[in-house]
């Protein structure tokens, strides 16, 4: 019996969550390149490699330096800001054999990469309004960092507003617009666009081929509670829960030792809650503190001191809480790149 | 320059806070026992030992063993589920001249301390509805425990529904009488409760003398945005920031590179963004990714590539995503208690 709260990993479920994503991006042509800075386990990383990924997204330089133990194409998908020491960095890990691209959004950014071993991605915002140029200007930027040195592979973008009920399917064709549009845009300019880079669990299923050129879906590998009131999963997906402990039946409710330093403390304003109980759909976490949930459940509560497993909201952020998974499949991993954060 | 995104102290807020809030509980009489889950830090723990507070309150057995380093009067303020190895590990906090207490609000678990070298406070719910008994029950719980062989001290309460706009005061009038009922309780049982722990930042302020005798507050050693916009500090005596680079200008607002792993991602339903911006105040956090924070920001935008800070909404989860702290008088604190979780 575990310390609770804990990081499960239902191997099995992983696995297969795994392969399908292989598998639907190969039926639409799309090359895979998971963002590994939801599970931040190079365990876990070599098989999406295995399966037929083409390589690794990341997030930041110390993701990157965490996954080049396993992988020697790695896309930093993030408008990095690079100054001596990152640039360092990035050479060191060049030095290893490592094929590095970087994300830019501004000619001011893209500046600081002169002469770095890194190719550029251009980032186009597709309806998220996060990063991102325009699609229609891509093609300026592209020829301005060419202008200065810099080698353009191609495009990217995330569709982030596919995290919304019933949006999946609309941000997939928005990306693909968009995507199209970045293309057009470097025609003026005589660069070709070979690389339109898209990609979101919610929204990886509506992304047909055709415009795209490669898929970059995170939470995919464990799913979470909200892929599963987005409609992308169910419950028999799940790969990873909280294993966590019944302290209190106060007020009639079930109180666990799961709270925002286990789950983390995200809570979209669509959600039911701060997640969901594996075993108890009907069940509601009302309330998180720092170490409780507080839940209410229909029908008999679970005993007092008995355990019970929580599917998070959101995988990535649960898993940078945690030193270790603990694995279905008897052992564990390490959370190698846990608060790798730049 | 550090690697942004970091946690910054200022320590001479921090000092401040921790003076202020000394101050206050020995001009209402109160025992001063700060929640050191806010900070997970020795060192700070040791300034607010030396400003006077009583002892400590943590909130797992693996935060007491981090803090005895620093103190020997430890409460655990949760109602534990303690197996034979958490025995074990009480067993040798002992061994090390601390003394112990913990929350207890049910037979069950009570029954678990049986042994055990702790003394237990009974938890009372006092309008939060997350653990505790009802006021009136608390003496016949502890009639039970000292049944059998438990030592009962007192009674403790947390106030949490002081988190919510000019609650506060409320929530403090609410905890007086909770507690003292509960005390009241004890008396057909002929046991004593010399204990009436309550506190919690926000309604530290509206707790006079007369019902409690102790106070266990905890962010306020460092204040954050919730606090901010609950009224209960100003912008000037925030003592914790995530210092961040702005990234990108996408779309005429500022993305920088403090997102849900370097802040949290608490926000309450009142908060008017992910956080604040603390040389900013009109600016407003309208969105927040694992690695982005997308700010509305009123007038001349910061640099591409310059840094600002900011305040997190809720410091307990802010702090236990960072190893370490940068003092703003040079050097660093490890982050010693981050992810102690059981």
């Amino acid at each position: 019996m575990g310390q609770t709260p804990y990081l499960r990993v239902d191997v099995a479920a992983m696995e297969a969550n795994i392969a399908a994503m292989a598998r639907q991006a190969a039926s639409a042509s799309l090359a895979l390149r998971p963002h590994a800075k939801t599970h931040k386990s190079p365990q876990i990383a070599a098989r999406q490699l295995a399966a037929g990924a083409v390589g690794l997204t990341v997030a930041t330089i110390g993701e990157a330096e965490v996954f080049a133990e396993v992988c020697n194409d790695l896309f930093i998908a993030y408008p990095l800001w690079v100054d001596a020491e990152d640039g360092n960095r990035l050479r060191r890990l060049a030095d290893r054999g490592v094929k590095l691209q970087v994300g830019c959004d501004s000619f001011a950014a893209g500046s600081n990469l002169v002469g770095l071993p890194v190719e550029v991605l251009v980032e186009v915002d597709s309806g998220h309004h996060r990063t991102g140029v325009r699609p229609d200007q891509a093609g300026a930027l592209a020829a301005e960092l060419v202008g200065i040195g810099l080698s353009v592979a191609g495009v990217f973008t995330f569709p982030g507003h596919s995290y919304s009920p019933t949006s999946a399917g609309q941000a997939a064709a928005d990306e693909a617009a968009a995507l199209a549009m970045a293309a057009d845009s470097f025609r003026p300019t005589r660069l070709t666009c070979n690389r339109l880079s898209g990609g979101s669990t919610p929204s990886a299923g509506f992304t047909t081929g055709g415009v795209l050129t490669e898929l970059r879906p995170g939470v995919y590998v464990f799913g979470d509670a909200q892929q599963i009131e987005l409609g992308t999963i169910g419950f028999d997906q799940v790969a990873l829960t909280v294993i966590s402990r019944v302290v209190s039946h106060a007020g009639g409710r079930v109180v666990c030792d799961a709270g925002s330093k286990a789950l983390g403390a995200d809570r979209a304003g669509w959600a039911t809650g701060y997640g969901r109980v594996l075993d108890a759909p009907d069940a509601r976490i009302v309330a998180l503190s720092e170490h409780h949930a507080t839940i209410e459940w229909p029908g008999r509560l679970p005993h007092l001191g008995s355990t019970i497993a929580i599917i998070p909201n959101h995988a990535c952020n649960t898993v940078n809480l945690a030193d270790e998974y603990t694995l279905s499949t008897g052992g564990t991993w390490p959370v190698a790149a846990r608060g790798r954060n730049h």
